[in-house]
């Protein structure tokens, strides 16, 4: 039998990676996704996607009310900034949501305790978004003691809980080989955080939503830095780039 | 300006005291439930009416599937146990549900963040309920010292996170003495997993659920067992003994 992870999975780049490597390590995977208002679900569908071409044995969205306890340009209506990218050095982006993956990890925890899952895989990166402070290797390690302290499986002694961050210091572009490497296709992932209605020049003909990338959120910034540096055009572009 | 606590409030003896030992320690109170596919809701409409009697700036409810990610006899099919207290001191009880504090405080630091609200509450007892791992004084302040590493707030170093439980130590009939000292009506709140559809004869004459405890349930026993220790009537359960 193979060992279980619990994947937290958005549709973007980094968790999309994370699924693949994950999956490449032999685990049988278990990805997990929230629906937490955010302003737009198309990252969601992109998670659906990706969870299906990798092959997961069971992928869950969980909905909760995020938008009442805390409040970032993510979830609220504060406007998406746009090329901050200059700032990110010196100090934490407005997108940052509060406690997001605190909240994140306990809720995969607690789906990695019920399925006796010891490992817990995380996109977290701390070299492009060096600005957040939940994807630091510290608090990571921190997280991760406490999972331990916090659970009747580890506290019994029957399961000691790893969470995993492979990306946690390899560049954007770094990133996307290694994932090419592990056999995915990033034209399945999504990365803006505020999408366009797409002209119907651009049609796209699957089930896909009509919604183009802006190409000037931070998060578009990141991807399309990314491939550049990879060396690799960016195949959920080519469509339209093709067709303008 | 008084100082703000996020105060987590389930409707039980335990959390109904913590909330009531905040206001007298003069913080300005924001009092946080879940609800999360219960076997009953009878618990919140407990913790309204105790949110409402104390005074709270703001009472949040968050909903959220439970369901989905962990199993216990709180949340499942599952039966719930009778009498079991006797097996407590050697193992975990079934009740246990996976990482559910981790999660509560998690969404409590997410609300205490955008707050800026620097301290934190839980009614976790180690006393009477000494199986639960994630009421130990060791995982709240693993949880404390994860929470400062965590949040744009604490790294930036305007606000350092405090996870007080000021019931840890105390025994049931400790705790409800203390509440009575703080001026808490216990009949507002609710201890019973499983409760009873109330027989006519005994009709609540205010707007509760016309519900009866079932006086059998673990919750039912530490309850009725603080109140003897402590030499006080439940006040919960006076209207049903006078009228049978």
């Amino acid at each position: 039998m193979n060992k279980k992870a619990v994947v937290l999975l958005s549709g973007g780049i980094d968790s999309s990676t994370t699924l693949s490597i994950a999956k490449a390590e032999g685990f049988d995977l278990y990805a997990l996704s929230f629906d937490y208002e955010q302003r737009h679900s198309r990252e969601l569908k992109s998670a659906e996607m990706v969870a299906g071409a990798i092959g997961v044995k069971k992928h869950l969205i969980i909905n909760f009310e995020m938008n009442q306890i805390g409040l970032s340009a993510l979830t609220s209506d504060i406007e998406v900034p746009k090329s901050q990218i200059s700032n990110l050095k010196s100090q934490i982006p407005v997108t940052y949501v509060p406690a997001r993956n605190t909240i994140f990890l306990s809720m995969a925890l607690a789906w990695a305790e019920t399925l006796e899952a010891a490992d817990i895989f995380i996109g977290a990166n701390a070299v492009d978004y060096s600005g957040y402070p939940d994807c630091r290797p510290e608090y990571l390690r921190a997280f991760e003691e406490m999972a331990n302290l916090a659970t009747k499986v580890s506290v019994e002694g029957r399961l000691r809980f790893r969470i995993n961050a492979p990306l946690l210091y390899m560049t954007k572009a770094e990133i996307i080989k290694r994932g090419i490497e592990a056999g995915l296709d990033y034209s399945l992932t999504w990365s803006c955080y505020d999408p366009q209605p797409l002209d119907s020049r651009f049609k796209i003909q699957d089930s896909r939503p009509n919604l183009a990338p802006c190409k000037k959120c931070d998060s578009c910034i990141f991807r399309a830095r990314g491939f550049k540096e990879a060396g690799i055009d960016d195949p959920l572009l080519s469509p339209f780039e093709q067709s303008g």
